[in-house]
Protein backbone atom coordinates (compact mmCIF):
# COMPACT_ATOMS: atom_id res chain seq x y z
CA UNK A 1 0.00 0.00 0.00
CA UNK A 2 1.07 3.59 -0.61
CA UNK A 3 4.02 4.98 2.10
CA UNK A 4 1.98 8.30 2.70
CA UNK A 5 -0.85 6.51 3.91
CA UNK A 6 1.09 3.65 5.88
CA UNK A 7 3.37 6.38 7.56
CA UNK A 8 -0.45 7.38 9.56
CA UNK A 9 -0.98 3.92 10.69
CA UNK A 10 2.20 2.19 10.87
CA UNK A 11 2.20 3.03 15.01
CA UNK A 12 -1.74 1.42 15.56
CA UNK A 13 -0.67 -1.48 13.03
CA UNK A 14 2.30 -2.19 15.59
CA UNK A 15 -0.01 -2.20 18.41
CA UNK A 16 -2.49 -4.11 16.57
CA UNK A 17 -0.01 -6.85 15.54
CA UNK A 18 0.92 -7.05 19.25
CA UNK A 19 -1.85 -7.81 20.94
CA UNK A 20 -2.66 -10.29 18.47
CA UNK A 21 0.06 -11.68 19.93
CA UNK A 22 -1.03 -11.52 23.06
CA UNK A 23 -4.66 -12.89 22.60
CA UNK A 24 -2.71 -16.42 20.92
CA UNK A 25 -0.64 -16.08 24.53
CA UNK A 26 -3.79 -16.47 26.40
CA UNK A 27 -5.83 -18.99 24.05
CA UNK A 28 -2.96 -21.64 24.66
CA UNK A 29 -2.91 -20.66 28.29
CA UNK A 30 -6.46 -21.76 28.20
CA UNK A 31 -5.80 -24.87 25.67
CA UNK A 32 -3.37 -26.06 28.24
CA UNK A 33 -5.75 -26.20 31.39
CA UNK A 34 -8.70 -27.33 29.17
CA UNK A 35 -6.85 -30.67 28.19
CA UNK A 36 -8.45 -32.55 31.28
CA UNK A 37 -12.09 -31.16 30.84
CA UNK A 38 -14.71 -32.73 28.57
CA UNK A 39 -16.91 -30.42 26.90
CA UNK A 40 -20.98 -30.99 27.17
CA UNK A 41 -22.60 -34.04 25.75
CA UNK A 42 -25.77 -32.09 24.35
CA UNK A 43 -26.32 -30.64 21.14
CA UNK A 44 -26.70 -27.10 22.43
CA UNK A 45 -23.78 -27.09 24.27
CA UNK A 46 -21.57 -28.90 21.57
CA UNK A 47 -22.71 -26.19 19.32
CA UNK A 48 -22.50 -23.27 21.30
CA UNK A 49 -19.00 -24.60 22.58
CA UNK A 50 -17.97 -24.56 18.91
CA UNK A 51 -19.66 -21.00 18.57
CA UNK A 52 -17.92 -19.40 21.09
CA UNK A 53 -14.26 -20.61 20.33
CA UNK A 54 -14.94 -19.61 16.36
CA UNK A 55 -16.00 -16.28 17.87
CA UNK A 56 -12.70 -15.61 20.40
CA UNK A 57 -10.34 -16.13 17.77
CA UNK A 58 -12.05 -13.69 15.12
CA UNK A 59 -11.14 -10.37 16.16
CA UNK A 60 -7.99 -11.57 16.00
CA UNK A 61 -7.48 -13.17 13.43
CA UNK A 62 -9.27 -10.02 11.41
CA UNK A 63 -6.61 -7.44 12.95
CA UNK A 64 -3.69 -10.08 11.37
CA UNK A 65 -5.73 -10.31 7.76
CA UNK A 66 -5.64 -6.73 7.72
CA UNK A 67 -2.34 -5.89 8.57
CA UNK A 68 -0.52 -8.16 6.94
CA UNK A 69 -2.57 -7.65 4.12
CA UNK A 70 -1.71 -3.17 4.60
CA UNK A 71 1.99 -3.86 5.61
CA UNK A 72 3.11 -6.90 3.60
CA UNK A 73 1.04 -7.95 0.66
CA UNK A 74 -2.29 -8.70 0.15
CA UNK A 75 -2.97 -11.96 -2.36
CA UNK A 76 -0.96 -14.33 0.43
CA UNK A 77 -3.22 -12.40 3.03
CA UNK A 78 -6.04 -12.92 1.91
CA UNK A 79 -5.57 -16.55 0.54
CA UNK A 80 -4.44 -17.62 3.73
CA UNK A 81 -7.64 -16.05 4.73
CA UNK A 82 -9.67 -18.14 3.07
CA UNK A 83 -7.49 -20.79 3.81
CA UNK A 84 -9.00 -20.18 7.11
CA UNK A 85 -12.21 -20.05 6.35
CA UNK A 86 -11.93 -23.40 5.33
CA UNK A 87 -10.37 -24.94 8.22
CA UNK A 88 -12.84 -22.95 10.27
CA UNK A 89 -15.77 -24.62 9.00
CA UNK A 90 -13.86 -27.92 9.05
CA UNK A 91 -13.53 -27.30 13.21
CA UNK A 92 -17.35 -26.01 13.84
CA UNK A 93 -18.51 -29.02 11.77
CA UNK A 94 -15.94 -31.41 13.38
CA UNK A 95 -17.19 -30.31 16.80
CA UNK A 96 -21.06 -30.98 16.23
CA UNK A 97 -20.09 -34.64 15.24
CA UNK A 98 -20.65 -37.71 17.11
CA UNK A 99 -20.21 -37.25 20.87
CA UNK A 100 -18.00 -40.43 21.38
CA UNK A 101 -15.42 -39.38 19.17
CA UNK A 102 -12.35 -36.91 20.94
CA UNK A 103 -13.23 -33.35 20.34
CA UNK A 104 -11.02 -30.87 18.47
CA UNK A 105 -8.98 -28.31 20.58
CA UNK A 106 -9.24 -25.06 21.64
CA UNK A 107 -7.08 -23.58 19.38
CA UNK A 108 -7.24 -24.02 15.64
CA UNK A 109 -5.85 -22.80 12.28
CA UNK A 110 -2.61 -21.96 14.33
CA UNK A 111 -0.27 -22.51 11.09
CA UNK A 112 -2.15 -20.06 9.21
CA UNK A 113 -2.40 -17.43 12.05
CA UNK A 114 1.68 -17.73 12.35
CA UNK A 115 1.60 -17.37 8.42
CA UNK A 116 -0.45 -14.18 8.82
CA UNK A 117 1.42 -12.85 11.88
CA UNK A 118 4.83 -13.57 10.41
CA UNK A 119 3.58 -11.71 7.12
CA UNK A 120 2.23 -8.79 9.55
CA UNK A 121 5.39 -8.70 11.17
CA UNK A 122 8.56 -9.03 8.37
CA UNK A 123 6.43 -5.67 7.12
CA UNK A 124 6.58 -3.99 10.13
CA UNK A 125 9.96 -4.82 10.82
CA UNK A 126 10.69 -3.41 6.86
CA UNK A 127 9.10 -0.03 7.61
CA UNK A 128 11.43 0.35 10.90
CA UNK A 129 14.43 -0.72 8.24
CA UNK A 130 13.37 1.49 5.72
CA UNK A 131 12.67 4.56 7.97
CA UNK A 132 16.33 4.06 10.13
CA UNK A 133 18.51 2.52 7.68
CA UNK A 134 16.89 3.76 3.84
CA UNK A 135 16.61 -0.80 3.52
CA UNK A 136 13.39 -1.69 1.98
CA UNK A 137 13.27 -5.35 1.63
CA UNK A 138 9.87 -5.72 0.83
CA UNK A 139 9.59 -6.81 -2.69
CA UNK A 140 11.86 -10.06 -1.13
CA UNK A 141 9.73 -10.58 1.66
CA UNK A 142 6.32 -9.81 -0.84
CA UNK A 143 8.30 -12.79 -3.65
CA UNK A 144 8.81 -14.56 -0.35
CA UNK A 145 4.87 -14.85 1.17
CA UNK A 146 3.60 -15.64 -2.55
CA UNK A 147 6.01 -18.40 -3.02
CA UNK A 148 5.63 -19.82 0.43
CA UNK A 149 1.64 -19.33 0.52
CA UNK A 150 1.12 -22.33 -1.99
CA UNK A 151 3.03 -24.52 1.15
CA UNK A 152 -0.14 -23.77 3.49
CA UNK A 153 -2.39 -26.11 1.21
CA UNK A 154 0.06 -28.84 2.96
CA UNK A 155 -2.34 -30.52 5.19
CA UNK B 1 -13.71 5.96 -1.85
CA UNK B 2 -10.56 6.13 -4.04
CA UNK B 3 -10.59 3.52 -6.56
CA UNK B 4 -6.36 3.09 -6.24
CA UNK B 5 -6.82 2.99 -2.47
CA UNK B 6 -9.25 -0.19 -2.68
CA UNK B 7 -7.10 -1.49 -5.04
CA UNK B 8 -5.27 -2.52 -2.32
CA UNK B 9 -7.47 -3.42 0.44
CA UNK B 10 -10.59 -5.41 -2.11
CA UNK B 11 -9.62 -8.84 -1.67
CA UNK B 12 -9.00 -8.37 2.39
CA UNK B 13 -12.58 -7.03 2.27
CA UNK B 14 -14.04 -9.98 0.44
CA UNK B 15 -12.90 -12.17 2.81
CA UNK B 16 -13.98 -10.27 6.07
CA UNK B 17 -17.30 -10.45 3.95
CA UNK B 18 -17.10 -14.16 3.69
CA UNK B 19 -16.02 -14.66 7.38
CA UNK B 20 -18.92 -12.27 8.43
CA UNK B 21 -21.49 -14.61 6.38
CA UNK B 22 -19.77 -17.86 8.13
CA UNK B 23 -20.17 -15.80 11.39
CA UNK B 24 -24.05 -15.35 10.80
CA UNK B 25 -24.46 -19.16 10.20
CA UNK B 26 -22.45 -20.48 13.02
CA UNK B 27 -25.04 -18.01 14.69
CA UNK B 28 -27.71 -19.59 13.40
CA UNK B 29 -27.17 -23.36 13.99
CA UNK B 30 -26.55 -21.92 17.77
CA UNK B 31 -29.86 -20.33 17.57
CA UNK B 32 -31.77 -23.60 16.34
CA UNK B 33 -30.07 -25.77 19.06
CA UNK B 34 -31.31 -22.90 21.58
CA UNK B 35 -34.56 -22.91 21.24
CA UNK B 36 -35.65 -25.00 23.81
CA UNK B 37 -33.53 -24.14 26.25
CA UNK B 38 -34.07 -21.67 29.08
CA UNK B 39 -31.51 -19.19 30.04
CA UNK B 40 -30.91 -18.46 33.61
CA UNK B 41 -33.30 -17.34 35.51
CA UNK B 42 -31.22 -14.57 38.09
CA UNK B 43 -30.13 -10.91 37.19
CA UNK B 44 -26.83 -11.83 36.82
CA UNK B 45 -27.26 -15.12 34.40
CA UNK B 46 -29.59 -12.57 32.23
CA UNK B 47 -27.40 -9.38 32.05
CA UNK B 48 -24.48 -11.46 31.01
CA UNK B 49 -26.18 -14.05 28.50
CA UNK B 50 -27.28 -10.37 26.96
CA UNK B 51 -23.84 -8.90 26.48
CA UNK B 52 -22.71 -12.09 25.52
CA UNK B 53 -24.80 -12.17 22.91
CA UNK B 54 -24.23 -8.76 21.68
CA UNK B 55 -20.42 -8.96 21.71
CA UNK B 56 -20.42 -12.08 19.85
CA UNK B 57 -22.11 -10.56 16.77
CA UNK B 58 -20.31 -7.30 17.45
CA UNK B 59 -16.97 -7.85 14.98
CA UNK B 60 -19.28 -9.31 12.25
CA UNK B 61 -21.36 -5.67 12.70
CA UNK B 62 -18.05 -3.88 12.47
CA UNK B 63 -16.52 -6.09 9.90
CA UNK B 64 -19.89 -5.62 8.06
CA UNK B 65 -20.14 -1.94 8.49
CA UNK B 66 -16.51 -0.69 7.81
CA UNK B 67 -16.55 -3.25 4.29
CA UNK B 68 -20.28 -1.72 3.40
CA UNK B 69 -19.12 1.79 3.80
CA UNK B 70 -15.54 1.24 2.11
CA UNK B 71 -16.57 -0.41 -0.93
CA UNK B 72 -20.60 0.51 -1.76
CA UNK B 73 -21.64 3.92 -0.05
CA UNK B 74 -20.63 5.99 3.42
CA UNK B 75 -24.08 7.27 4.32
CA UNK B 76 -26.72 4.43 4.05
CA UNK B 77 -23.62 2.44 6.19
CA UNK B 78 -23.93 4.24 8.88
CA UNK B 79 -27.64 5.30 9.07
CA UNK B 80 -27.87 1.05 8.82
CA UNK B 81 -25.11 1.19 11.79
CA UNK B 82 -26.89 3.65 13.74
CA UNK B 83 -29.93 1.51 13.54
CA UNK B 84 -28.38 -1.54 14.34
CA UNK B 85 -27.32 0.57 17.80
CA UNK B 86 -30.85 1.18 18.26
CA UNK B 87 -32.19 -1.88 18.12
CA UNK B 88 -29.19 -3.79 20.02
CA UNK B 89 -30.25 -1.29 22.82
CA UNK B 90 -33.66 -2.37 22.78
CA UNK B 91 -32.70 -6.04 22.68
CA UNK B 92 -30.45 -5.63 25.99
CA UNK B 93 -32.76 -3.87 27.95
CA UNK B 94 -35.20 -6.76 26.84
CA UNK B 95 -33.44 -9.60 27.80
CA UNK B 96 -32.99 -8.19 31.47
CA UNK B 97 -37.22 -7.67 31.89
CA UNK B 98 -39.32 -9.58 32.96
CA UNK B 99 -38.54 -13.33 34.02
CA UNK B 100 -41.92 -14.69 33.21
CA UNK B 101 -41.65 -13.08 29.33
CA UNK B 102 -39.88 -15.15 27.17
CA UNK B 103 -36.79 -14.00 25.85
CA UNK B 104 -35.48 -12.61 22.86
CA UNK B 105 -33.54 -15.18 20.42
CA UNK B 106 -30.11 -15.42 20.30
CA UNK B 107 -29.34 -13.13 16.90
CA UNK B 108 -31.42 -9.70 16.68
CA UNK B 109 -30.92 -6.81 13.94
CA UNK B 110 -30.81 -9.45 11.13
CA UNK B 111 -32.47 -7.07 8.54
CA UNK B 112 -29.69 -4.41 9.30
CA UNK B 113 -26.97 -6.92 8.88
CA UNK B 114 -28.44 -8.41 5.81
CA UNK B 115 -28.62 -5.23 4.58
CA UNK B 116 -25.10 -3.99 5.16
CA UNK B 117 -24.19 -7.18 3.72
CA UNK B 118 -25.63 -6.94 0.37
CA UNK B 119 -24.13 -3.66 0.07
CA UNK B 120 -20.82 -4.64 1.04
CA UNK B 121 -21.35 -7.86 -1.38
CA UNK B 122 -22.98 -5.35 -4.19
CA UNK B 123 -19.74 -2.88 -3.93
CA UNK B 124 -17.31 -6.43 -4.21
CA UNK B 125 -19.61 -7.43 -7.28
CA UNK B 126 -19.19 -4.18 -8.87
CA UNK B 127 -15.57 -3.60 -8.66
CA UNK B 128 -14.93 -6.92 -10.05
CA UNK B 129 -17.37 -6.24 -12.79
CA UNK B 130 -15.23 -2.63 -13.48
CA UNK B 131 -12.00 -4.96 -13.66
CA UNK B 132 -13.21 -7.72 -15.64
CA UNK B 133 -15.64 -5.96 -18.06
CA UNK B 134 -15.39 -2.22 -17.72
CA UNK B 135 -18.79 -2.03 -16.22
CA UNK B 136 -19.26 0.37 -13.42
CA UNK B 137 -22.37 -0.39 -11.44
CA UNK B 138 -21.45 1.98 -8.50
CA UNK B 139 -23.58 5.07 -8.78
CA UNK B 140 -26.96 3.22 -9.60
CA UNK B 141 -25.86 0.77 -6.51
CA UNK B 142 -25.20 3.55 -4.27
CA UNK B 143 -28.43 5.44 -5.59
CA UNK B 144 -30.73 2.13 -5.02
CA UNK B 145 -28.78 1.72 -1.06
CA UNK B 146 -29.63 5.90 -0.44
CA UNK B 147 -33.01 4.90 -1.44
CA UNK B 148 -33.47 1.67 0.35
CA UNK B 149 -32.07 2.67 3.75
CA UNK B 150 -35.10 4.84 4.36
CA UNK B 151 -36.91 1.58 4.29
CA UNK B 152 -35.11 0.25 7.51
CA UNK B 153 -37.30 2.70 9.33
CA UNK B 154 -40.53 -0.13 9.43
CA UNK B 155 -40.66 -1.86 12.36
CA UNK C 1 -4.31 11.39 8.75
CA UNK C 2 -5.72 13.09 5.08
CA UNK C 3 -8.43 14.83 5.09
CA UNK C 4 -9.62 13.43 1.56
CA UNK C 5 -9.69 10.00 2.87
CA UNK C 6 -11.22 11.20 6.27
CA UNK C 7 -14.43 12.14 4.02
CA UNK C 8 -14.89 8.70 3.38
CA UNK C 9 -14.83 6.89 6.62
CA UNK C 10 -15.91 10.04 9.14
CA UNK C 11 -19.20 8.48 9.67
CA UNK C 12 -18.62 5.38 9.88
CA UNK C 13 -16.10 6.06 12.74
CA UNK C 14 -18.51 7.98 14.36
CA UNK C 15 -20.71 5.04 14.38
CA UNK C 16 -18.01 2.83 15.54
CA UNK C 17 -17.17 5.56 18.36
CA UNK C 18 -20.82 5.11 19.20
CA UNK C 19 -21.19 1.18 19.30
CA UNK C 20 -17.69 1.63 21.40
CA UNK C 21 -19.35 3.83 23.73
CA UNK C 22 -22.55 1.26 23.96
CA UNK C 23 -20.60 -1.80 24.96
CA UNK C 24 -18.89 -0.06 27.71
CA UNK C 25 -21.99 0.80 29.17
CA UNK C 26 -22.88 -3.15 28.76
CA UNK C 27 -19.79 -3.86 30.62
CA UNK C 28 -20.58 -1.80 33.29
CA UNK C 29 -24.11 -3.57 33.33
CA UNK C 30 -22.60 -6.72 33.63
CA UNK C 31 -20.33 -5.55 36.54
CA UNK C 32 -22.89 -4.18 38.44
CA UNK C 33 -25.05 -7.43 38.80
CA UNK C 34 -21.39 -9.37 39.22
CA UNK C 35 -20.48 -7.93 42.04
CA UNK C 36 -21.91 -10.48 44.51
CA UNK C 37 -21.07 -13.43 42.73
CA UNK C 38 -17.88 -15.34 43.26
CA UNK C 39 -16.36 -17.06 39.92
CA UNK C 40 -15.46 -20.68 39.74
CA UNK C 41 -12.22 -21.72 41.88
CA UNK C 42 -10.72 -24.50 39.34
CA UNK C 43 -7.77 -23.30 37.32
CA UNK C 44 -9.46 -23.88 34.22
CA UNK C 45 -12.62 -21.99 35.27
CA UNK C 46 -10.23 -18.77 36.05
CA UNK C 47 -8.03 -18.83 32.91
CA UNK C 48 -11.09 -20.00 30.88
CA UNK C 49 -12.83 -16.22 32.25
CA UNK C 50 -9.94 -14.28 32.37
CA UNK C 51 -9.43 -15.09 29.03
CA UNK C 52 -13.40 -14.65 27.85
CA UNK C 53 -12.95 -10.93 30.07
CA UNK C 54 -10.30 -9.80 28.12
CA UNK C 55 -11.45 -11.05 24.24
CA UNK C 56 -14.58 -9.42 25.10
CA UNK C 57 -13.08 -5.83 25.02
CA UNK C 58 -10.97 -6.58 22.48
CA UNK C 59 -13.06 -5.62 19.62
CA UNK C 60 -14.15 -2.22 21.50
CA UNK C 61 -10.37 -1.67 22.38
CA UNK C 62 -9.61 -1.86 18.84
CA UNK C 63 -11.78 0.55 17.69
CA UNK C 64 -11.41 3.21 19.85
CA UNK C 65 -7.66 2.40 19.36
CA UNK C 66 -7.90 3.12 15.65
CA UNK C 67 -10.33 6.02 15.16
CA UNK C 68 -8.85 7.72 17.93
CA UNK C 69 -5.44 7.11 15.52
CA UNK C 70 -7.50 8.00 12.30
CA UNK C 71 -9.31 11.04 13.85
CA UNK C 72 -6.92 12.39 16.38
CA UNK C 73 -3.33 11.65 16.53
CA UNK C 74 -1.53 8.39 16.00
CA UNK C 75 1.59 8.80 18.40
CA UNK C 76 -0.84 8.55 21.75
CA UNK C 77 -3.30 6.29 20.36
CA UNK C 78 -0.64 3.40 19.49
CA UNK C 79 1.11 4.93 23.62
CA UNK C 80 -2.41 4.37 25.15
CA UNK C 81 -2.98 0.56 23.46
CA UNK C 82 0.67 -0.35 24.42
CA UNK C 83 -0.47 0.43 28.03
CA UNK C 84 -4.06 -1.33 27.77
CA UNK C 85 -1.38 -4.36 26.79
CA UNK C 86 0.70 -3.98 29.95
CA UNK C 87 -2.61 -3.48 32.09
CA UNK C 88 -4.50 -6.42 30.55
CA UNK C 89 -1.20 -8.85 30.82
CA UNK C 90 -0.96 -7.93 34.56
CA UNK C 91 -5.38 -8.18 34.64
CA UNK C 92 -4.80 -12.09 33.34
CA UNK C 93 -1.93 -13.00 35.43
CA UNK C 94 -3.11 -11.65 38.37
CA UNK C 95 -6.43 -13.06 37.45
CA UNK C 96 -4.43 -17.06 37.68
CA UNK C 97 -2.97 -15.84 40.77
CA UNK C 98 -4.18 -17.44 44.40
CA UNK C 99 -7.51 -18.71 44.77
CA UNK C 100 -8.00 -17.06 48.10
CA UNK C 101 -7.47 -13.38 47.08
CA UNK C 102 -10.27 -11.53 45.49
CA UNK C 103 -10.99 -11.73 42.25
CA UNK C 104 -10.22 -8.14 39.76
CA UNK C 105 -13.05 -7.57 38.06
CA UNK C 106 -15.11 -7.44 34.83
CA UNK C 107 -14.20 -4.08 33.38
CA UNK C 108 -10.19 -3.10 33.55
CA UNK C 109 -8.45 -0.70 31.99
CA UNK C 110 -10.92 1.71 31.95
CA UNK C 111 -8.32 5.48 32.26
CA UNK C 112 -6.39 4.08 28.91
CA UNK C 113 -9.93 3.02 27.17
CA UNK C 114 -11.62 6.14 28.47
CA UNK C 115 -8.46 8.42 26.79
CA UNK C 116 -8.62 6.77 23.71
CA UNK C 117 -12.45 7.01 23.24
CA UNK C 118 -11.79 11.07 24.19
CA UNK C 119 -9.40 11.07 21.34
CA UNK C 120 -11.90 9.51 19.36
CA UNK C 121 -14.24 11.42 20.27
CA UNK C 122 -12.73 14.88 20.27
CA UNK C 123 -11.40 13.98 16.64
CA UNK C 124 -14.68 13.38 15.23
CA UNK C 125 -15.64 16.81 17.01
CA UNK C 126 -13.06 18.53 15.38
CA UNK C 127 -13.93 16.95 12.38
CA UNK C 128 -17.73 18.47 12.30
CA UNK C 129 -17.07 21.92 13.60
CA UNK C 130 -14.16 22.16 10.57
CA UNK C 131 -16.92 21.18 8.16
CA UNK C 132 -19.83 23.44 9.47
CA UNK C 133 -17.74 26.67 11.09
CA UNK C 134 -14.26 26.26 9.13
CA UNK C 135 -12.60 25.73 12.75
CA UNK C 136 -10.33 23.98 12.76
CA UNK C 137 -8.78 22.70 16.51
CA UNK C 138 -6.66 19.76 15.72
CA UNK C 139 -3.49 21.03 16.18
CA UNK C 140 -4.36 21.99 19.90
CA UNK C 141 -5.80 18.34 20.56
CA UNK C 142 -3.25 16.83 19.34
CA UNK C 143 -0.90 19.02 21.45
CA UNK C 144 -3.14 18.27 24.04
CA UNK C 145 -3.54 14.48 23.79
CA UNK C 146 0.46 14.16 23.49
CA UNK C 147 0.78 16.05 26.66
CA UNK C 148 -1.66 14.11 28.61
CA UNK C 149 -0.48 10.72 27.13
CA UNK C 150 2.50 10.62 29.54
CA UNK C 151 -0.31 10.88 32.53
CA UNK C 152 -1.76 7.69 31.81
CA UNK C 153 1.78 6.06 33.37
CA UNK C 154 0.63 7.53 36.62
CA UNK C 155 -0.70 3.68 38.56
Amino acid sequence: MDIAILDNVIFLGTVTVLSALQNVFFAYRVQNESLHKRSGQTAFERVSVANRNCIEVYPTFLALLWTAGLFCSQAPAAFAGLLYLVVRHKYFVGYLGETSQSLPGFFFGKRLIAFLFIMAAAGIVNYATNYLFGINFLFYIQTATKASAALLLIP
